[in-house]
């Protein structure tokens, strides 16, 4: 059992610690003594690009069914023992990783490990509760149907990367979730719940010393420490994936138009993400930003017009969002892609990356100030990363960018062929020439 | 100019001070010294329910017209100067009170006072603004009806409350939007954005005294103090609302059906506000509620389903939510109207009061670790409170409620006529012994 100081800390508090348990699990934990809450993440590192196409939805079944029951807990017990001590306990299933966090008062960090430890370890899923809970994610489905937001976001992953297992939904559809099976969706839980696989992440006024041991203890009564093993590697790479240019429309009696247009952006460990993030918040992350004051404030053409990037292992996205009425869309694509062929042409302006830096450095401290945020980026930084970048570094990082690096990424991202989705009351061939 | 200590801190953390300045205008502070980010509204005593029927949607119009430029910035000014110092700045518009508020690392401070100030007081509404934002309202309005977890929110409130200003959707619609002129809206501002119905709430690492001296310095600087007034009584009551029951059905090709079924509740001073909170916890307050136990836990019969209850100054609401296949709803109706009868026969059990103090108590403590709603709460507080509860005090409410309270408040409330709305792929007769 090792444990490293991953940083320092200043004044006492910040301080990062990483232990490594016999059989390979992780504990990293981060001092906010300042704090009453505690913030509790275990991460495992599948997600639903893990799965075969034919079992679709598995790894967001498999979370789902966690909280069902255990061999000492049933659901009832499980939701109760936080929610009686005004905690939340919760979950959610990614792309490349499956998260299952709580956040308590300190005085009960003993209670939200043993529960969060339970559930991630020893769970029945039992046949009639996957029966019951199939039900369940049925009616997740219809409610993500029913928002065209949702919808519009996962078509233009599909029509990106097509049918492979990042460009499919995290939810499955009707058809995959009907037909898997409890043995199936058990397998992915004895195949990727393992302790090499595994991280937990805790963030607020603690000890790590003390969080090690109450996790070791829950662990070890599971059994889940007995064979020795390494921590896994952190998922560095991936198969890549096709980028694909097209247009996909989904013909729907909305009241607003919803469009995502894009293409993939850069990669999680790709050093152009910091000059990209800087590039997205002049484009559109925010009021200030081009797209928000061309579409609404000057033209009064929508209520909601962002940009977004995300990043995965070995691909990425940048997408544009806009919803708008029907009649508007073709002069809220026309700004859209004016938008982008003047960044491309022009970079931005020393006033944008000025406020570009401001804006990325103190979103950052701001956004760091609660112990959930601070559980979720070493934990997942734990996980798919092989190193913790410690705050100061990333502040340097945006700090460093340059005129030049902005313009390099837009040249090489936004000249790229173009994907876009729409969800509206529209046949296919009104975008036919719409990203020509 | 008076300043008063409202609540004495502990250790040095959580003193809350008042200050009256002349014009009427009061801000409030709460010190939280370990904090490095400051969190600032500014509530105006106007809602909504001021509005004439013809002018519905006017508070919201105007909330979004006082973004669009002041006498000394433009839209893009005041975007920018928080945005780019990675603070954030928004406002919303509820039925009895509109707040503008900012986020920002407390060195900035002044910054935010001084725009949020601007923004507040002097706007120029000018006619080109009124008709380009119009268009987003348009939009705005347009985004929630394509999203039925809104609307059906909406169509209860305006079946149980039926056409008067309380029953009324915020946004206003598309008939009173376009028929809204700038010297209506402009009216209002003159009306209702003064001094004594605005209070300024702080939180954070602040100096009481600072604070008092930006605020007074910003309003002072566009002439508002200038007419000696004492502050508005906060808004104890109103005209009373007449109680309907009845069932409203919207027909939508919706994948899944969503109800709310309910009826009114307590108003915001009401004592029993307590008891319905815990009443309303093990009812459908979490996923150890009665109503998640049987509707998803035990049945797989929605993904969401829970209960809600809100406070007006006289009146409030009771409601359950469900979101469910339209196969499923007659069950899950059934399931909701069971529950509802088995608490007014038997009251809730030993167990359910003691988790409901729990959850109460832990999630109000929870709830307050960020500056962002101790902000609000001593900001809304001071506006429609006659004088702010301490938290201890708070919890000791909590902690006094007796099974007795809570078999008596639920006889009362839920045993009242109930009142249905539904959206999914019906007509109205499907309803028609629904709620006998």
């Amino acid at each position: 059992m090792t444990t490293a100081i991953l940083y320092p800390g200043k004044d006492g508090a910040g301080v990062i610690r990483r232990t490594v348990l016999p059989g390979g699990l992780r504990v990293v934990t981060e001092t906010m003594p300042t704090v009453r809450s505690v913030a509790v993440g275990m991460w495992v590192g599948i997600g639903s690009r893990d799965e075969a196409p034919e079992h679709m939805g598995a790894t967001h079944f498999l979370e789902h069914l966690l909280f069902k029951g255990t061999s000492t807990r049933d659901a009832m017990e499980i939701s109760a023992s936080i929610e009686g001590i005004g905690g939340e306990i919760n979950a959610f299933t990614a792309k490349e990783y499956t998260c299952y966090y709580a956040r308590v008062l300190d005085e009960d960090l003993p209670l939200a490990i043993d529960v969060l430890a339970d559930v991630v370890t020893s769970s029945l899923i039992t046949p009639e509760d996957v029966e019951s809970e199939r039900g369940v994610i049925l009616e997740e489905i219809a409610m993500h149907d029913d928002d065209p937001s949702d919808v519009v976001h996962e078509q233009f992953s599909a029509e990106l990367y097509g049918d492979t297992p990042i460009g499919r939904p995290i939810l499955g559809n009707d058809e995959s979730i009907n037909a898997l099976t409890r043995d199936r969706i058990h397998e992915y839980y004895q195949r990727y719940y393992l302790p090499p696989l595994t991280v937990v992440s805790v963030a607020g006024n603690v000890d790590h010393e003390r969080v090690v041991e109450l996790v070791a203890t829950a662990y070890e009564r599971a059994g889940a420490l007995a064979t020795a093993a390494s921590p896994a590697a952190p998922r560095l790479d991936g198969p890549g994936v096709e980028r694909r240019s097209g247009v996909r429309v989904v013909d729907r009696p909305t009241e607003q138009a919803n469009l995502v247009l894009g293409t993939t952006g850069v990669s999680r460990r790709d050093d152009r993400r910091f000059a990209l993030g800087m590039l997205n918040a002049a484009l559109g992350g925010g009021m200030s930003s081009r797209l928000f004051q061309e579409i609404r404030e000057k033209r009064g053409l929508a209520y909601s017009a962002y940009s977004y990037t995300s990043q995965y292992a070995d691909t990425g996205q940048f997408g544009i969002y806009v919803g708008c009425l029907p009649s508007k869309i073709d002069d809220v694509l026309k700004i859209c892609r004016d938008e982008l062929a003047r960044v491309v042409a022009h970079g931005i302006t020393p006033e944008e990356i000025t406020r570009g830096k401001g804006q990325m450095r103190g979103g950052l401290v701001l956004g760091l100030e609660d112990t959930g945020s601070r559980m979720s980026r070493i934990g997942k930084s734990e996980l798919v990363y092989e190193r913790l970048m410690p705050v100061d570094e990333v502040l340097a990082r945006i700090e460093a960018v340059t005129p030049d690096d902005i313009a390099e990424v837009a040249q090489d991202i936004l000249n790229r062929p173009l994907t876009l989705a729409v969800i509206g009351p529209y046949a296919d061939k009104d975008f036919s020439g719409a990203i020509a």
